[in-house]
């Protein structure tokens, strides 16, 4: 259809879209930078599924209850901010879209959830935002089964591009969905067959409705232009019980000299273009200019869901106070106010049983005794759930016809899970943790950094940490790996050397509101080194004095996980030989760094000589060996330098040198 | 079909297979660890393809004309090991598959491919293998197109597990195979039904054949311990002209009492359920016991391909001499005769006209040179070809219709690409590059690191270093990916100044035989600060005086990239002041860090303020700083604590203070 004919025909919903079109132009022509194709392409659909379908009161975004729409081509941000700013998004104003890509505004280049209430999400990184939708239905059944469908009841809306579908983590994505039969889930494909290279044919043939067929999906094929078949398809989707795939014909920067081509996908500033467009589009206005008629129009959908959002107001109101303050509870994302005295508890026992385990095992002792009292953590694990030990007895498993259950067998899909784990977080209500090798942060790399970024408390339960890992040799030991996430701007990275240590971790992970967590476990059995109980939690100090010089402090040895009953063994080797030596155990070093400079001090005077312990790269270790009032003479690391082997663990520690005794020889050499 | 059926229908080709087992569990056993069920599975269908299909002569597991044989699903090594010492590999002996995942074996838990020549790939992050075997099939057409089907006309198989058809990258995978139709890439897929954490159901119902179909694939379905169904499957996918999927049905550990179970996948060390297995298989012989009968049999496979391969000599010979040459130059990976003095004139043209350009653009300069000179070089672009550089005049592209064409779309499929990359590279005959945005290293991080494990030379052009790239914000901005790679042993992170340094980090990446480097490379502009031509290549040097204090050396610059000319213009503002100031380029961390100490004094002497500067996190900076003889009191960094922000790149540096002024001020503050 041209655009005479899509005029013609549905005259209101045109110039309802055209809003979306022409806003998208003026804003992207204002900043000189941007993608106008995708907003203009998908403003049809996008218009029938906000004045008709979803569920939403635009003037409180934060309502619970209300549709989720994620933005997973992420580019096309204009298309979401013109979509909040006509319907009367409180934070989302004309001068915000005036501001578009500015320093300070809320209209970033792409979608930044923390930067207005009304964007669920961060998307940009491709295939991320269909990934995350997946956590956001899991989510949504999740509670639904757990407070009823009076509180939790509504949908996942999701608008993908090409890019997202060629991307590997949507594979993980969809046959997640699909798995789950996640039919609240519906995902809206701009099939628009063009990428910035070209048309999608020069990189990809691929059948999507085969592929989404294939993996469970119900499949639609429609008009994206046409607001009846728009309207039709959702209205089937809705009622279909599997996750649904609605393929929308589009075309790119509809009714703009650029429309169907690789330009269209990006910036359009063209002055006379523009004017031309408009001129198609039959939109007589200014720059930035919305009549009152449209935007009043836009208003009245905005509107639509606020009954809604009353009545569930009232429901709320209705539940007794206790079920109203535990929603609240989780959706605020607090801890339960019983964690605190479960984790010292274990603590004191841990401390005075000495149990000699592997922190994967510890990790699972915690969840042992947390998951009980804390309904909102869902658990999971890709493909090796014995090995992570992520799974506790109470947990039952999320199923199809189970609901309740809290354990998600992930599948061989590190990806996917730490995705759908951000969405979790992000719908609110839900603290994921999930679990695999630590190696294997490498798949799940995309997905950690956007829990960061998106200041979500996302738990990774990285096990097999270390060379410890043994025989399965360097494509699984993790070597950089710490380094990744360290480096990483807020990521909290747990390296515990005991079940006591790994107890303060998980109590921090979980209290966490905007920080990622990530632990880092040993396969291997460690001894208990925190051996006289502290109601304190050591760890929330980032590194602490574990054991002080006996005599003259000669010589301070900075230990993280598997490596600190390393060091404490050494430091027995040296006071042997008299040489005072501190152990200082360094489970969280970017919590160290955030502690005030006197206590830095106090843990890490200038003077004795330092040698750092850690079986990974030494790559940052340099903070605190030759910063932090250290220096480099007296300075030394212990670690590794090249990539791993395959052989039994203890052999490996031996033949790589990371020993109490290479770790006294070490500092010898140095005083 | 139960096991006294599978015996008796086909005894030949039972106890050949059953050599495979038997090896496996005697392996495991021994070594304690490892995992059993897959090579017990998938031994009939290995059988049958490397006793009447694949074409491979034993005694030279070096041939280039060689079939590839990658075993995706990694974990199952023995079966790869066993065919190995079956076939007479002259590596991997009876010794070694004693030795089955001890410190020094060649037969590590997983396949490595630096351990012996038999071995192609490395393998056990799962869907990496069939991931590079879309390059090893990419490699082959390109090669047969340039030096005709007499020297190069091979296929690429692989086994493949569910492990890997769950994984994302697979999807990139099997989508840029289809759609470049690699007709002689066959995949065998082990449907056992089964992964670590229960039957495949629990986490995945994908219909796989018909997801293989959607992505343009030619797919069969057969029974996996049937010899003669496998047979016939083969033969119909060598005569697709598509690439192949054969839907193996097996049965996981079969003959084991754990047959079909989960704890089949692992270890099966049971000392009585081995003995009864064996009972069962009708294999009445010790441990590690091959009667000579068949292995003789199993020898006389693996000389199948002599003649073949003696043939091949001769047509090499018979090739003319600068032929022969070129083949052999271009499969032992040395770099063309002319490219060090095509390097050393575009430098010399450059330090002369000192050109400001991005060096994306620098990037471009330096392959419209290079490509005409080294047919061998294989570019293109995860759907950035525009943004990346990547894509000179003379390459044309490859397609199904033209496989002499040296770029490839690769889409939208970052990991897809790296993976496929290191394919080529380990195939022999082809130095792949490829470009993204370098945030975009999270997504191709799993192939990154099997490039650095692989000792492969693939070159990750990685532009849009920095928020330098402005207006797309944060999701699109690396910070910490400059660490993540630094981190990574064995990987070379070049972040070159200007087009000097440019041609230089290229000269390096393309002459490198062991070691994939990633170009760090900018969107803005950039001045030339290389204005006095040096025919020496400095960046092989790592970091070197750029330019010297005058006066008193008070102060040293250290910054990389884009941050070098913000180091000169603070050294011009210091020199004003009387403050002399050295600014040190430091375009390449790795290799500085391998000079001698003599060398690293003469550019880092103590004494003077250091000042790093560089448009990313601070993470592993302190070594350069406070290490190599620095002192922590006379050390600052100026970089990025956060994760960027979208606005016009120049705001952004100012925002976030890395500016000549600040980097000046920084200095003052310490002197």
């Amino acid at each position: 259809m041209d655009i005479e004919t899509l005029r013609s025909r549905a005259p209101d919903h045109w110039m309802t879209a055209a809003a979306i079109r022409t806003l998208t132009l003026d804003a992207v022509a204002a900043a000189n930078s941007g993608h106008s194709g995708m907003p203009m392409g998908m403003a049809d659909v996008a218009t029938v599924l906000w004045s008709k379908h979803m569920k939403y009161d635009a003037a409180h975004p934060d309502w619970p209850d209300r549709d989720r729409f994620i933005l997973s081509a992420g580019h096309g941000s204009m298309l979401l901010y013109s979509l909040l700013y006509l319907t009367g998004d409180p934070e989302i104003t004309l001068e915000e879209i005036r501001n578009f890509r500015q320093l300070g505004s809320q209209t970033a280049g792409h979608p930044e959830n923390t930067l207005a209430r009304g964007i669920e999400v961060t998307t940009g990184p491709l295939g991320q935002g269909l990934a995350m939708s997946v956590g956001f239905a899991i989510a949504e059944e999740s509670l639904r089964a757990r407070f009823g469908k009076k509180l939790v009841d509504h949908h996942t809306w999701v608008i993908a591009g090409d890019g997202c579908l060629m991307e590997g983590v949507s594979h993980e994505a969809i046959a997640l969905a699909g798995r789950q039969q996640l039919g609240r889930l519906i995902v809206f494909w701009d099939n628009n067959a063009i990428t910035i290279d070209g048309s999608v044919d020069i990189a990809d043939r691929v059948d999507q409705p085969a592929r989404f067929a294939a993996a469970g999906w119900h499949v639609q094929e429609i008009d994206g232009h046409d607001p009846e078949e728009i309207d039709a398809a959702i209205t089937a989707a809705k009622s279909d019980p599997r996750p649904s795939m609605i393929a929308c014909k589009t075309h790119i920067a509809l009714g703009h000299a650029a429309q169907d081509t690789s330009k269209g996908h990006g910036a359009l500033t063209d002055g006379q273009q523009l004017i031309d467009a408009k001129e198609g589009y039959g939109w007589g206005y200014g720059p930035f200019e919305i009549p009152t008629e449209i935007k009043e129009r836009w208003e009245g959908y905005g509107r639509r869901g606020a009954e809604d959002r009353t009545a569930w107001e009232e429901r709320l109101a209705a539940a007794s106070a206790a079920r109203q303050a535990e929603f609240r509870r989780t959706f605020a994302g607090d801890a339960p106010k019983k964690l605190s005295a479960t984790i010292k508890a274990l603590k004191k026992q841990v401390s005075e049983t000495q149990p000699k385990v592997a922190t994967r095992k510890a990790s699972e002792m915690v969840l042992e005794v947390v998951n009980p009292i804390a309904p909102e953590t869902l658990g999971g694990s890709a493909d090796l759930t014995g090995s992570n030990n992520t799974k506790t007895a109470d947990l039952g498993v999320f199923d199809i016809e189970e609901r309740k259950g809290r354990y998600i067998y992930y599948g061989i899909r590190e990806h996917g899970m730490a995705a759908a784990m951000n969405g979790m977080a992000l719908h609110g209500g839900i603290r994921p943790y999930g679990g695999t090798f630590m190696c294997f942060t490498d798949y799940a790399r995309p997905a950690m950094r956007l829990a960061a970024l998106q200041e979500v408390p996302t738990v990774f339960v990285m096990t097999h940490d270390s060379i410890g890992l043994g025989e399965d040799g360097p494509t699984h030991q993790p070597i950089e790996h710490l380094a990744i996430s360290r480096a990483t701007p807020n990521m909290r990275v747990f390296r515990p050397a005991d079940v006591v240590e790994t107890a303060e971790a998980w109590e921090l992970a979980l209290t966490a509101h905007e920080t990622p967590s990530v632990l880092s476990l040993t396969r291997q059995g460690l001894p208990t080194v925190r051996t006289a109980h502290k109601t304190k939690n050591l760890t929330a100090q980032g590194a602490y004095v574990l054991a002080e010089a006996e005599g003259k402090r000669q010589a301070i040895l900075l230990a993280t996980g598997s490596e600190v009953s390393v060091a404490l063994a050494a430091r027995d080797r040296l006071q042997a030989e008299g040489i005072g030596t501190r152990v200082v155990s360094m489970p969280c070093w970017e919590l160290f760094a955030e502690q005030d400079e006197s206590y830095r001090r106090k843990v890490l005077p200038a003077g004795p000589v330092r040698v750092g312990v850690e079986a990974a790269c030494g790559f940052g270790w340099d903070r605190w060996l030759c910063g932090e009032r250290g220096r480099e003479k007296k300075a030394g690391f212990v670690g590794m330098d090249s990539f791993g082997s395959s052989a039994p663990a203890e052999e490996l520690f031996a033949h790589f040198g990371i020993t109490a005794e290479a770790v006294a020889a070490r500092v010898t050499a140095l005083l």
